[in-house]
């Protein structure tokens, strides 16, 4: 048996498929410096009919590429004009897409993955407060408790529990500009950096621990994370069920779109375990 | 060692990921039945910088959802005006969306893959002809040769060959209105779902066998798959680099865009190998 | 001299253009029912120069027809499923465009226009009080007072005062949808039919009078307008300079795009007067 | 009477309004420089109906600026890094806007238009031939044929006969990039400033002479007017009817959309002329 068929064999006794995305509907949370998705159905059913009986529909969308479940290319963010690589962030985006570091270049992820379920270690069933920073002991303390300590490679997805909040029907509760969104700062993104993480999640849209009232003013971890230190963000995702299931290892799975030159690509990540 | 560490194992020892999916970029070949793909950044680094040296660049895309790789979703197509669970297709796309059959319906895929390399199983180095219709024998003889038979539940890849015209620089070319593109009939997609298939695609925008100058006027394999059968397809698939390195059996991993009651989703399939 | 060197003359004597459009801006308020408008610069000057030094800037926008300053189609409102033409409104929409009425047929006006200022004619300054409806009195009292009857043909452009709100930085007060909007009820669209006005139009989102919390779940005046009377509507106006300098008679001048199909356009009508 | 009154009277004796845009219709030709003119109803009657049998229909639209009948900003163009106000065209899109000379800055123009009949004042019934540069000695002999000279503060449409081939049904023709096109070079654009135009238009997308297979190689034209001498251009108009009516003198009418910092807008122009 090959390597492949063993693989396939793993696959085939049974896996479960958790899905990490969120649901792309017109009027869902997100922030506001992005252009908002709008789908619409240019054909229907009916509109034309083929003379064998047989019809089409298809759709027309736009959208940003930072709303609902996302990946930041290491395009998305500068720190002082330049890029991760060094490279001056204004000629690389010159021509309106970034040939070296956009969504294109991000390659797909099959990867251990691990779930740091935040709340679960600090005893707070409803979830982090809002604009609560998520500290390194923070992060330490939930890989311990858990048993799953960080690997280099790994794709870490930090729960903070505001995912409670993407359906609440006041959509600025979850965009939480007035209230404060948890999340790492600066200090838990070096963590994760130093840890080894390939790519960091969390179920907010900004993964960053935002004060009360300031929105997206300062983004530190993001600083640390996409210019410093080469380390995918992906965010808005759903990770309750997860939680839910206390699995807190599993195959991660992320195909972005490869956007040529794009700063990000909505993505629906993957978290598969086996069965039994 | 549980099943979840086997298979985190098995993926330790080192695999091979094989995108199948195109790139997405303006002007690359495209039905005219759909809103084309077009990309832009509403803001590059250095309009805007933070106080603290911090700058950010996003996007705007528009697009339809059956441009670039991507799969159809059961409400893309119907027949004497029933969808594939017998709803009558005007009804289920009231409001400008599919409830029921919707791309958010797709469930993620992992799954064992197959590639049918039917250019190789036919001795044609050079691809299929243009209009060639793929017939069952071809299929089976293909299956055979490779020593792969498919299983119920398998997604089965069909290369015509095509997939090498993508990048021609007349972007009518992989179109192929006037020429006729090589693909499955009816009777080919009736042996596919015969045989289980879960989802079948192709490295051709329409999936099917088009006659020169006949475009999309019928599409038989669609009634069969999405309609009879219920059997997703995937089309605009990049095959050609698993042909050449002969994978023609593998993990297969696709999850499309959850898009809220859309007839399709844009996706960035993968074919998962071991090393070694 | 001919007529159209006569007219020419008139215009060339010296004439004042009032801009009644809003300017369109990523972020302005507007129904969020409707695409909100998106602009971006694709290409910018520099990212491709020429070989003799010039350089092209350009532009992508997204948008409903609804957003910013526009006017209705008739194809706009249905009642009881049919259009003002008698036609069943959901087979004249069938393949995705109103081929019969829509704003490609709304044709360009030169015409008489009217300002009525109802706050003026009430003796509120401060404009007409949310969710206040004005009455076929209110408006009778305002042509009476300013002198300027209706004539059959007559573009009519109510003022209620609202559009002071449109730069308002909680963009949730022009919408209005807590506190109500100013506007005609079925009796003042009734009373302006019969005045034989050819379009009529308001200062504020939706023309009509909403009451507050009721939002766009009822909306007599368009039914009546658009439905029964064949009388065009054009929202969100700015008419603040008009009545700030008492131009209450003025030939009125609007140019729709030609979207065929389409349901409404955005548009940037004007009020012309001579100087002196 | 006052002057509004005497323009009213003149208006109110009988003019006609001659329509000088195109159709904004999916599939259109345009340049595939920008993006394209894409439409949808999101909504149609039926969706959603109201308790009292009301239904609204709405649309989506996606599309650059500079696609359709449409006006050039003096953002469009730079020469050497600079816009006509000498500014620095980089520094003026920062942001993704051009604050100073977008399209939210071109007034509205209530003005004398004059259409130079070209291929009237050659003797080509068929219009000019693909590719021929409109002189300035050619201009000159269609105003004096006609009795129309221009003056300063004039709106002045050059037809070439291009214009026939919009309706073409292989797209391609109009857009004429192996033909080439007719239209001015610098000399008669040179020459349109001289005479004092404030803005010119033209029958074809690109306004100027192309050379068969050069393309938007070089805009010459567009660097004399937008850059060097402040005159606006409108593009793809429709002035068939005016010739086949022999119109050369009446009021010109265009009002773009105010779309702040644009670098163009869609425009339906107008032609305006006394009865009798």
């Amino acid at each position: 048996m090959t390597g492949t068929q063993a693989l396939l064999a793993a696959v085939g006794a049974g896996v479960r498929t958790y899905d990490l995305g969120r649901r792309l509907t017109i009027g869902m949370p997100q922030s506001p410096n992005h252009p908002p998705f709008w789908h619409a159905l240019p054909r229907r059913h009916g509109d034309n009919v083929r003379a064998d009986g047989g019809s089409a529909a298809n759709d027309i969308i736009t959208m940003g590429t930072h709303v609902g479940t996302h990946i930041d290319a290491f395009a998305h963010v500068s720190q002082d004009g330049r890029l991760v690589d060094g490279s001056d962030a204004a000629v690389a985006g010159r021509g309106g897409r970034f040939a070296e570091l956009g969504a294109h270049t991000i390659a797909p992820m099959v990867r251990r993955g691990v779930l740091l379920d935040v709340p679960a270690a600090l005893g707070q069933p409803d979830g982090c407060p809002p604009g609560y920073e998520i500290t390194p002991q923070d992060l330490s303390a939930a890989a311990q408790r858990q048993g799953t300590p960080i690997r280099p490679g790994d794709v870490v997805l930090i729960r903070s529990g505001w995912g409670r909040l993407f359906d609440h029907e006041d959509r600025t509760r979850y965009v939480g500009h007035a209230s404060g969104v948890p999340g790492v700062g600066a200090a838990g993104a070096t963590w994760l950096a130093d840890a080894g993480a390939h790519a960091v999640g969390a179920d907010t849209i900004a993964f960053e621990c935002l004060r009360p009232g300031a929105g997206h003013s300062v983004l530190p971890a993001h600083r640390v994370l996409l210019v410093e230190r080469g380390v995918y963000i992906i965010e808005t995702m759903a990770l309750e069920e997860l939680a839910a299931d206390a699995v807190h290892e599993f195959l991660f799975v992320l195909s972005p779109l490869a956007i040529f030159g794009a700063t990000g690509s909505p993505v629906r990540p993957l978290a598969v375990i086996a069965n039994g």
